[in-house]
């Protein structure tokens, strides 16, 4: 008897051990350890009330069934008749518990409420929703809070997503290569399917229905026609029919030139009759498939891509005419406002606003313009988008980049919900003080009937999904806000450090700090001060200011920072591009003045000498010098941090993650030390000594080459 | 208190559920259910001499700890005090164990010998070996005989390697595709190498050492210079470290024409003084950071790559003056002798033995000839290369395919180890009967002193590491056969079943069985007697025999089956291309009439008239379309056996394998219809009862694309 208790008290033991699998994301349901809390957990739900018969309904209860599994260690019971877990629709649920819920008629169709009560002396918690896609989400946050150890006798959570379309952008290629894509390949085996349903889809979708995001674009936006053919329709379906349960559309880019491309028309001018018949029968066609098929994304007249202004029609008339096809079936088109035109030479900062405000009101009710949180393209930091408000007539989904183009590909670790929140809590001032782009967003500000928030995915083949431990924190983080704007970056980085990895306080105190501070570090060591658009050209990867003689010259990094003997940035005040004139005069009146502009936006609205005087009382160039220093030195903190951190994280990711904090530190001092010396030979001032010395020279910087890059196309390299 | 037992029960129970992790290939330690057995092995082994300070050592401990812990439910001691079981080298063993070994002389440096012995009345097992490589080997068995439940008190195994080099050469670019690659992209991902070594790098280097592979080619034989460079090099060192430990070393491919493509010279002639020197000076700066480099495979002169012939040298020329480079470093040449010419329009199956037979002992000692299993090109079936046998003065190389290119890709499952050990048991006669391929290869016809065996990895991005979980059984069987050829197909398979999955009679004795006819099947739904070469073209899936046009006639199926209103098959008796000719007169004189033929090879060597009468007394016409049919059930009858299974294997593999077993039924018929109904314009013959009625016609078939098919460049495409 002893040596059996021996041997099961080592297989309790060893399951102490951490060993998160980082496939699991933050849905890591190991045992909780605090024995007090697991014992009050196991009373309060040993029993489930679950009546729902359906594939979501499958769904939940499995749900259920891992997690307590995992988290508890028990199985639970679903005999129905003691429950004292409740998880049932609002229409089904006994009028007697429904009377004691609160604030029922706040939540919507997505939404839900968790809440403990006593009856007849007993404690019970329900978790009900008017739909059962609601009770999926508030199964998840349920568990949450297990995961989160929260006291569940105290628990009252009435929550409703906030923006309605909370959609992923795969920029995926049916080749499976993914452009801007750093965690391999993509998920989608196009070529296996319908017959293959691999697991992934379905861990995929899982992941997802977490974080509330209920929608996905399987395509790239620089699309192809094919995936709109019989065959990839077929291929479509099986995806949809995996992710339906999870409360998950599928959506597909649409070429604007399929009609020409598949052989069946030689025109695709939005205004021709044959066109709009051809859009509306692929419509028929793809909802007799997929009933609830998302609708499309379209990438129209940009960077080469086709589009209506190809037969000088309008994005109105582009975005209308797909709009009227897909309406009958309550579909929408999510229509890019990331153009820029080939001849013009007008600062790109301003050509979006430029073509698309004239257009607002003037599209049909189930068009979201995509807008990218800022003109340029997800730069480390960008001013918000000059859209964002000055369409109050037309709904506008945010598109954030959760994949890090422009911000260290998949080797840096760099916690981008501070980023997106950033942009979320600015004032356009458009409706007054207070109009922040995120209720724009929500709709609150013009009480937009449709609203949208996409993410462009980071997701592919590696085996942790993201490549970097840490890119799963971007995914969580910009479901999170997808589902609420106003969720603040440091609540998300605490759910998701605690989720994937531990509780402890000690654990979760400095590495929140760590993640909240790394977009800091990337922008100071990338593109401090306002800084833009110096990256290395084509694949993006490292330090390029040098970078000109492009096709045009809005590729190019001399065109951006303006650098020469006469000082640095790029003036968007009147005596420059004047696309300040594109924001309110709030705005304007702050920014026009570098004064009064914030440093990090300076070089973005100003060219100034460089020995301007800063705010600090420094010199224009000590300050940049120092910030790309200080970019340097977040990464060895962080370092120092992450050491520190080895037994609450799982031996693989610890190792790992210090090599990628290596890489990171590395090109970090490339940035700094490439944009300096380059800088450095207009400035002509000296570097302080709080640089330390660089030994190679500019030459050497110039020299590297990163070849196969990933994230770029073959035809790229 | 009885609630405790009552969850650790529960946790032990759970245990014990099939959850095989695919990630971990035939390494699977799940704890062993049988009491008794599990008793006798913790009391046999609990006890681990072992005092090795070495990388290798540090492996062997690893794999013991995990091994025991996972299969025995116990923690290795490692006191040395009173051990019952032995691991050491030979030359630290205590001279009284070693007198007890027996045949310890026969073992080379890579063998090892486990004994069970009994000293002053106690039982110990020895482990041992010349070298810790041997140990390492040594290790990896012995875990495995507890995986496959032997009983350890009666163990004798002395063992060595046949074959020196045991070879994975990877089809895989540097912008990670993979050519004929099916299980997702490259694991190899050169971009973030030397800094981030992912765990997979380990995983792989692990399992190839449990299955007795000592070396990998990383790079596609249709290769890029790039590799070659300094930063690469880097790379490469970062990876030789990972594998060192293992055993493992590190080729590459070797680009011909690098010399010029780097920028340095302007000839690659091999006789140049300046070649030869840059190549001495690459070796140099190779080993000079790796100084186990293995040396390079080359594809020089065929399918368009660069070679001597360029130059107006032989294969000779190119070969020695590489082997030249890397001699004094013991690097080793494997040059390819899958070579037909651009212009010369020679049946290809003779190409390469006219090529390479003149060239026989003319070789350095340190190159071998690398060739395919069969003349034409990795087809389901072929009869063995007539170099086997034609060359006794050059040590050749074994290429197999371990990747199905012409297979089914990642669908099929196809257990290939019969497809090899049909080819190493075949008799060349070349030195009297019984001069088996087998013989030849592992160098006991000609006592050679450099062999090799060299497989096309099927290895990928995928998270079971092949795609098809079958896959694996292709990977570990190639192991196997090289480390010695004449492993039975029968015990690979029932060997990987158990290691894979169960033990259990119930499943093994059936899946043994599907395995071992799965080979078969493929032939007969593809390519039955001696059919060949009649796929589709470019991506080689699926049924192609109406391929013509391309440009070259030998690229074509119809130049293959040369089917017509006469007959179908290649005539390549005297009367037609003469390959014959290139076999030994025992195998001439019994192949030149159709009548002595094996049916299996009879359209290889023979055109015949579709009335021709068979063996078996029916038209060649009747014959061929019940091949086809056999096979289509075959794979009916695989989906049954399968059906069985479910309680033995993990649900993900079962539900996959399921999914797969359909994809591989579905396109078994469409080779049945499609071949038949082409063949059948030409024999004008009604296909007989057996064949269920084909509803589509052949326009159908012909009409049927699969764009972005895996595994060609997108070049390609």
């Amino acid at each position: 008897m002893k040596k059996i208790l021996f041997s099961l008290l080592f297989v309790l033991i060893s399951s102490y051990a951490v060993c998160q699998n980082p496939y699991d994301l933050w849905l890591q349901y190991d045992k909780i350890e605090d024995k007090t809390l697991l014992d009050s957990y196991k009373k309060q739900v040993s029993n489930v009330y679950l009546n729902l018969n359906s594939p979501t309904g499958d769904v939940i209860k499995e749900e259920i069934e891992k997690s307590f599994k995992g988290l508890l260690h028990i199985e639970p019971k679903f005999d129905n008749k003691t429950p004292n877990l409740i998880i049932s629709t609002l229409n089904k649920l006994d009028p007697s518990l429904k009377k004691k819920l609160s604030k029922t008629s706040n939540i919507n169709d997505e939404g839900y409420v968790i809440q403990h009560i006593s009856e007849k002396g007993e404690s019970k918690i329900i978790l009900s929703a008017k739909t059962e896609k609601g009770l999926l989400y508030g199964v998840f946050n349920f568990i949450k809070q297990i995961q989160l150890h929260k006291d569940l006798s105290k628990l009252t959570i009435v929550d409703s997503p906030k923006i309605q379309k909370r959609v992923l952008n795969h920029w995926d290629n049916l080749d499976r290569s993914v452009e801007r894509g750093y965690a391999g390949f993509s998920i989608w085996d196009w070529y296996l399917l319908p017959e293959l349903i691999k697991q992934e889809y379905i861990d995929y979708a899982r992941a997802n229905a977490s974080i509330g995001i209920n929608g996905t674009v399987l395509t790239n936006v620089n699309s192809n026609a094919l995936v709109l053919s019989p065959r990839y329709i077929q291929k479509l379906k099986a995806l949809a029919n995996v992710f339906r349960p999870y409360g998950i559309q599928v959506y597909l880019t649409a070429r604007f030139s399929a009609p020409i491309e598949t052989g069946d028309l030689e025109t695709a001018d939005p205004l021709n009759a044959e066109v709009k018949q051809w859009w509306k029968d692929k419509a028929e066609e793809i909802y007799t498939e997929i009933p609830d098929f998302g609708g499309f994304l379209v990438k129209a007249n940009s960077e080469g891509q086709p589009g209506p202004n190809n037969y000088g029609r309008s994005h109105v008339d582009g975005a209308n005419m797909l709009a009227e096809a897909v309406a009958p079936y309550d579909g929408i088109i999510m229509w890019r406002a990331f153009v820029y035109s080939e001849e013009k030479p007008e600062d790109r900062a301003k050509q979006a606003y430029s073509e698309f405000k004239p257009f607002d009101g003037k599209f049909k009710d189930n068009v979201l313009v995509q807008v990218k949180n800022g003109a340029i393209d997800f730069q480390p930091r960008e001013p918000f988008h000059p859209l964002f408000g000055a369409m109050p007539d037309t709904p506008l989904m945010m598109e954030f980049q959760i994949t890090q183009e422009y911000l260290g590909g998949m080797s840096h670790l760099v916690f981008l919900p501070k980023l997106f929140e950033e942009v979320l809590e600015e004032d356009t001032y458009t409706q007054g003080k207070g109009s922040t782009v995120g209720k724009i967003i929500d709709g609150q500000l013009s009480n937009k009937k449709l609203t949208g928030m996409a993410g462009v995915a980071n997701i592919g083949t590696a085996k942790n999904w993201t490549g970097h431990q840490f890119g799963q924190a971007n995914w969580y983080g910009f479901g999170r806000l997808a589902w609420n704007p106003e969720t603040s970056a440091e609540t998300i980085a605490k759910d998701w450090l605690k989720m994937t990895f531990s509780n402890n306080a000690e654990f979760v105190d400095p590495m929140s700090k760590l993640l909240l501070d790394s977009r800091e570090a990337v922008v100071n060591y990338m593109t401090p001060l306002g800084l833009h658009h110096i990256m290395a050209a084509g694949h993006h990867q490292g330090p390029g200011p040098w970078v000109k003689d492009m096709p045009r010259p809005d590729w190019t990094s001399v065109y951006y920072h303006k650098a020469d003997e006469n000082g640095i940035g790029f003036d968007r005040t009147s005596s420059g591009s004047n696309a300040l004139d594109q924001y309110a005069s709030e705005i304007q009146e702050k920014y026009s003045d570098p004064a009064t502009t914030p440093d990090k936006y300076l070089l973005w609205f100003h060219h100034l000498p460089w020995n301007y005087k800063m705010k600090s009382g420094k010199t224009l160039w000590y300050e940049i010098t120092a910030h790309y220093q200080k970019g340097v030195e977040q990464v060895e903190d962080m370092q120092k941090t992450w050491q520190k951190m080895q037994k609450y994280v799982d031996p693989q990711v610890f190792k790992e993650t210090n090599m990628l904090l290596d890489i990171q530190l590395k090109e970090a001092k490339q940035w700094r030390n490439a944009c300096l010396l380059y800088f450095q030979q207009f400035s002509k001032m000296d570097l302080p000594d709080l640089i330390p010395e660089i030994t190679k020279d500019l030459d050497y910087y110039k020299s590297l080459e990163t070849p196969y890059a990933p994230g770029i196309r073959p035809s790229w390299n």
